[in-house]
């Protein structure tokens, strides 16, 4: 048997069975073992930044390792900001990097380049294929070493001659490694804290799951303790009848405000808060002064059993207090960021996977979606842009019977817009809200808050965070990729769009002209 | 002065006054500086694939070094592909990657990476500045590291603190490094080559200027000696009234054929050649058996003075064989790659910049162009599809007075399909000539090559190669990113497209819809 064959079936018989993928020369047998197993399912992405983003929202919504087939070194560059996010967001995702074949490598070809060098910064697990008798039990060795760490990436190399040639046999799966069970003794240091006035409850990572949303509503009812969400969820349970819950503010000083007056921070699946960028004058690290800092489950800890053994700890049967469903239709008119997000949470499909790379608009978002029916939330954990189309992809295939609405804004699309055509070729249910606003504004006001913010709207700095000379046109831009698209600039003309989007199987896309900020 | 003004006025009065540039939070100050230091020309992308693949052909054509702006390891990580070709072109290209304030460091915010781990696998010289004070300097450092060894890729990161500080004073640009001057003792050892029978002549990298095919076609014309130039030049000045050289083949069993009978190789500016992917029971060293490779200038030699004085040794005054000017119209009918090509040839302007990104029509194209009115060449050197595009953008902003046009495989043009857009904005005089065969025809032809052939039309396997379903729609694409298109499927009707989008000033993007391979 070949080893790519092998490698493949081994995937699939530890149900491994998509592969997001872009591949070369160099990955033909790769793709060719498509036909010899046809349990593994390719979805051929245009560029690699789509595959990464891809795999890493469809482990995330599937709850088990994603794999991602890419071209040598710069295949893997392509994908790396996607895999930064993975990273970010403790994705088990297994990175299969082609490359030359083992007698190639020494003639510096034109595509070598040191892969291991750039896979080491996104990944916790590093091995190139020695040999065609090894590279089933490799790949088994990199698809457990995914889930260590809470999870994580994992790239293999797999050299051509080691991908065609005969001699290889399937391995076995090994033993999962699970999350680390809750920490007793850290169950009680935070039973402590909640237990005393002025406890906020931070929940991140793998604590957002219905069952660890619960625990934290009944903890919060029972003590009073205050919770919060990480700015950036991995995969957040959330909406209508699930614990209420904000948002810890994307800008340093809404995120100060909100913890003020915390005398005990107890982080469930969190990292302690530290602001997106550093700023001139602005602390770096969000805990309050004299707060301390409590570790109830690191994000390799399962820390939605820590949240229910807490919740066990201090709070008995005490009722969360959920979220009502109230997502009244805005009123007609001209559209605005308020109004978009009010119409996308009015029309919500139940049980739908958001996918948020709203950006500026993504604090109204939040807001609207507090009281939305009952539903997913996936964010860009890394903060590199270019994540939400992809993500989308990677979300519909991984759950085929749930809608996926993804509320994107214009300029982060543009890296990776690419993923439409993906959406369009395997007919994924996504809704595309695209919010043209014709600039980088998150820059516009980041220049601002730096202190460069005089030049934002106008002069040579100022073009360079404008998007408009020429303003993309999303519509044309879908309908290129094979996904039909609509604009609209009303309130009434979203509601009307999206409904009609959400009745249809299939993508479509929406694009949203609201005004740039400022 | 701020950090970032002292290094921006520093690098204008060096000579580098364009920034190809995707900037973001922590480069704020750099783009403040625009409107501080006017000399200095912004170039906005609205991908990092973009602007690195800008800055490289910017700087083979403006013969002097290239900028680019990133944001932080996500930002790097999207620009690495075009950053490998442009290590691969020798391009003497200084990055300047924005990293997180100093103290922001400790935090591991989310963006947090390791960008010098990932730069130092394109660049021969990467350094973070620490200190306002030497920021300028570093800069200057940077941008003399980018000439030496024949041009490469100089990074530095910026920390935001030092770009916003106070306290910085612009510094004197450094002698430039050049090219090494030839060494008589190679140019005797290539003389007594070329007198002899057998030899053949490769030029590359550096040698392909004017006076160095110039002093090939003398050389050639004086003792027989074959001239080839290597498969994906940097920057090659061709056409009628050159001297007529073939490529060396792209597949190695052609380029095997090519070099039959050689009993020397003569190395200029070139490296030994070497087959692109290794395949089972083919060579990868291109060298036939038996035959001495002579080096006469290596990529970090001045190489045309090299050919002058091989030639001044060995030709006296002999003159070169120049190609003709032969560039027929195709006759009407159904567009195929052959067509195309010569469509292309017929209707080039004089003195054009040829971007080559043709992949599976690259072999026709550069038959037609042989004796097409006098053009530059450029190529993509280090394999990583997503170049053409980019380059363009690059090169008419290197050359604002010569026509651009590039000709464009449809499967690479959508890794960085943005580039359309900043030909818009800048209204760069580019036009795109698009292949549209819908499908991924060299990995058609590289998958039969590798062995795995009997998939790649049908299956799953063949589905990973093909572009239709859908078929993306270049003209709404670019339609879409504001540049006018229009599609064909004819020759007449391509020949009249190409000549009314040379009429007209601004961008262009012709469509021409072709069968696809096999």
């Amino acid at each position: 048997m070949r080893g790519a064959e092998a490698l493949v079936g081994s995937l699939t018989a530890a149900g491994v069975d998509v592969c997001f993928m872009n591949p070369g020369t160099s990955e033909m047998h790769f793709v060719q073992a498509l036909d010899a197993v046809p349990e593994m399912r390719g979805v051929l992405a245009l560029f690699e930044g789509v595959a990464t983003g891809a795999a890493d929202a469809y482990a995330r919504i599937a709850g088990k390792p994603a794999a991602v087939l890419l071209h040598l070194g710069p295949g893997l560059g392509n994908g790396l900001a996607n895999l930064h996010n993975a990273r970010r967001a403790g994705t088990p995702l297994l990175c299969v990097v082609g490359g030359h074949a083992t007698d190639h490598v020494r003639f510096d070809a034109p595509l070598e380049s040191d892969i291991t060098a750039v896979a080491r910064t996104v990944s916790g697990w590093v091995h190139t294929s020695g040999d065609v008798r090894d590279v089933a039990a490799d790949a088994m060795r990199a698809l457990a070493a995914t889930g260590e760490r809470g999870g994580q990436v994992a790239t293999l190399v797999l050299p051509a001659d080691v991908s065609w040639s005969e001699g290889a046999s399937p391995a076995p799966p090994l033993p999962a490694a699970g999350p680390f069970p809750p920490d007793p003794s850290r169950v009680a240091a935070a039973a402590d804290a909640v237990r005393a006035p002025g406890a906020t409850l931070l929940l991140g990572g793998p604590a957002l799951s219905a069952a660890g949303v619960d625990a934290a509503g009944r903890i919060a009812a029972a003590t009073g303790t205050r919770l919060l969400v990480e700015t950036f969820p991995r995969c957040w349970e959330t909406g209508a009848g699930r614990t209420r819950i904000d948002k810890l503010a994307y800008f340093a000083e809404q995120a100060i405000a909100q913890l003020d007056g915390t005398s005990s921070l107890v982080l469930a699946g969190a990292r302690s808060p530290v602001s997106f960028f550093g700023y001139p004058g602005v602390p770096g690290d969000l805990v309050p002064e004299g707060a301390a800092v409590v570790g109830l489950a690191d994000p390799a800890t399962d820390a939605t059993a820590a949240l229910e053994a807490l919740a066990d700890a201090v709070a008995g049967d005490a009722d969360p207090a959920l979220a009502p469903h109230e997502a009244p239709e805005p009123a007609p008119g001209a559209l605005d960021v308020r109004g978009l997000c009010a119409a996308v949470a009015a029309t919500l499909p139940q049980d739908a996977i958001v996918v948020d790379e709203a950006l500026t608009a993504a604090a109204s978002l939040a807001m609207s979606l507090q009281t939305a029916p009952r539903h997913t939330q996936i964010a860009l954990t890394g903060g590199a842009i270019g994540m939400g189309l992809p993500a989308a992809v990677g979300a519909a295939v991984a759950a085929p019977d749930r809608p996926v609405v993804a509320v994107q804004a214009d300029g982060s699309a543009l890296y990776t817009a690419q993923a439409l055509w993906t959406m369009a070729r395997e007919r994924l249910d996504v809704t595309v809200v695209l919010i043209n606003n014709a600039a980088y504004s998150i820059l516009r006001v980041e220049l601002a808050r730096t202190g460069a913010g005089e030049a934002a709207h106008s002069g040579r700095a100022g073009r360079m965070l404008d998007l408009s000379d020429p303003t993309p046109d999303f519509t044309a831009l879908a309908t290129g990729l094979g996904v039909p698209a609509e604009r609209v600039t009303t309130t009434e003309g979203l509601l009307d769009a999206l409904r009609r989007a959400q009745a249809e199987p299939g993508p479509h896309l929406v694009e949203a002209i609201v005004p740039a900020l400022g």
